[in-house]
């Protein structure tokens, strides 16, 4: 595996080589669930790449851009243990006078979208530059972080990018946690309250397989189990145009996000 | 030539082939200005790919969308005159949940950006979505559009597009007035005043070769020369930055934009 800091250099890596480039865009931290991606797309690829870049045009002014957790070289022996063979660790990924903007409109505009104002600008934009960086043909997102999967797949359809898209499941821990680089921020203390958005989203699942498609009554059950300390949002919505549904009459998913502490965590399932 | 109409079937008309595809987007009405950048590109390229296509993303709401001049017929004749391999005239090109924008900033605060709300974001946004179609790897603008074809560069450095991008000289008809499809809206009584537009940029430009480096004095000698019913801007930027200058002293670019009756007309040369 070799580990390139260069943005110029990881171009000149990726177009030396022919074959398909499969990528992973990370924020460092790595947990089963990124490994699980790059596993994802291993068999699939001749060249596997993995970037790291903790990308400051998508966080706000209040949130956690200074203290996101690092760990440079647990992350390398992850990446090298999965077979990637090229790490992408740029420090020098925005030119200056750096000037473009990629936005998608209406996807961006509830759930996450409606609490981190610019924060799915900041993803797109830095995805478009990871994507022509990199030239990889085939990219791996989890289900994680739903939303920006479907904002994602929307501008790679809407701008024709030569990438596939490939959305890859969820990953929790053992306790049924989603699995994300924050889970560091909590104490043993947080955990049942962290827990508490996994088991208000099943209970709405278990609920719906059960036969009830009234949203609001959903919505409420699941209310009734989420224990945070603050409720960023509860949803039900159509699973592919991310708009909110008052009946469970197509394939959907329910989103929540919510604090506990400081910390903010997501999670979904489909219904 | 193959004419395709289905934004799919270009793509596919692309990928299906090997080689080096050369691309010029035009909204058609072609004039010799069009046929310089086709002619620039056809013999560095396997394949050439010209666009036809009014896009209605980079008009403003009082702008001329409606009755911007066509000529299919004569168009297609032009291309095929031009050994075009393929010309590309959309009848789907946007989906109808079309959602995603790319916009620059800075480069497009100045000169038409300035007059033309919106105007660069439609062009960054239709340019990108027609280099993801064509699957082009070289495209070639005409600096008769200066600040677009710096826009347009900034865009593809800053999102790493795999494009190679080529300015071609603006070109100009007999009498010096620059090349516009929109020139089929003057009379003969409004010649004279469009061509005021070149005759002010000119006499700037002999003034600044015999010496004269100040901006204020070589736009007071520029506006002496203007004759246009009125001006949108009369302006000296950095090549580059197209930062406005008050001394040329460094590669600089004059522009003028301004109206001749209800026609706006746009002109640019090298200081």
């Amino acid at each position: 595996m070799i580990t390139v800091t260069e943005t110029a250099a990881m171009t000149a890596w990726s177009t030396a080589r022919p074959g398909r480039i499969g990528f992973v865009p990370t924020m460092g931290f790595l947990h089963s669930g990124h490994v699980s991606l790059m596993q994802r797309l291993r068999p699939e690829v001749d060249r596997l790449v993995v970037s790291i870049f903790v990308n400051p045009l998508q966080f706000g002014p209040n949130e956690d851009l200074d203290r996101y957790p690092r760990d440079p070289e647990g992350d390398a022996a992850k990446c090298r243990a999965a077979g990637v063979d090229a790490l992408f660790v740029p420090t020098d990924f925005y030119p200056s006078d750096f000037s473009t903007g990629v936005s998608v409109a209406r996807l961006t505009e509830g759930l996450c979208g409606a609490k981190r104002p610019g924060h799915f600008d900041g993803v797109t934009t830095v995805v478009a530059r990871l994507f022509g960086v990199t030239r990889c043909h085939v990219a791996c997102f989890g289900e994680k972080d739903y939303q920006q999967l479907a904002v994602v797949r929307r501008m790679v359809r809407d701008l024709a990018l030569p990438v596939e898209i490939v959305g890859a499941p969820l990953i929790r821990d053992h306790d049924g946690l989603a699995l994300s680089s924050r889970n560091k921020y909590l104490t043993a203390d947080d955990r049942p309250r962290a827990l508490s958005l996994h088991h208000a989203l099943f209970a709405m699942r278990d609920a719906r397989e059960a036969g009830q498609t009234d949203v609001p009554a959903l919505l409420a059950l699941g209310r009734s189990v989420l224990q945070a300390d603050r409720e960023d949002y509860l949803q039900i919505v159509d699973a592919d145009s991310l708009e909110p549904l008052q009946t469970v009459d197509r394939p959907a998913r329910a989103l929540v996000a919510a604090f506990v502490g400081q910390t903010r965590l997501i999670d979904n399932v489909a219904l």
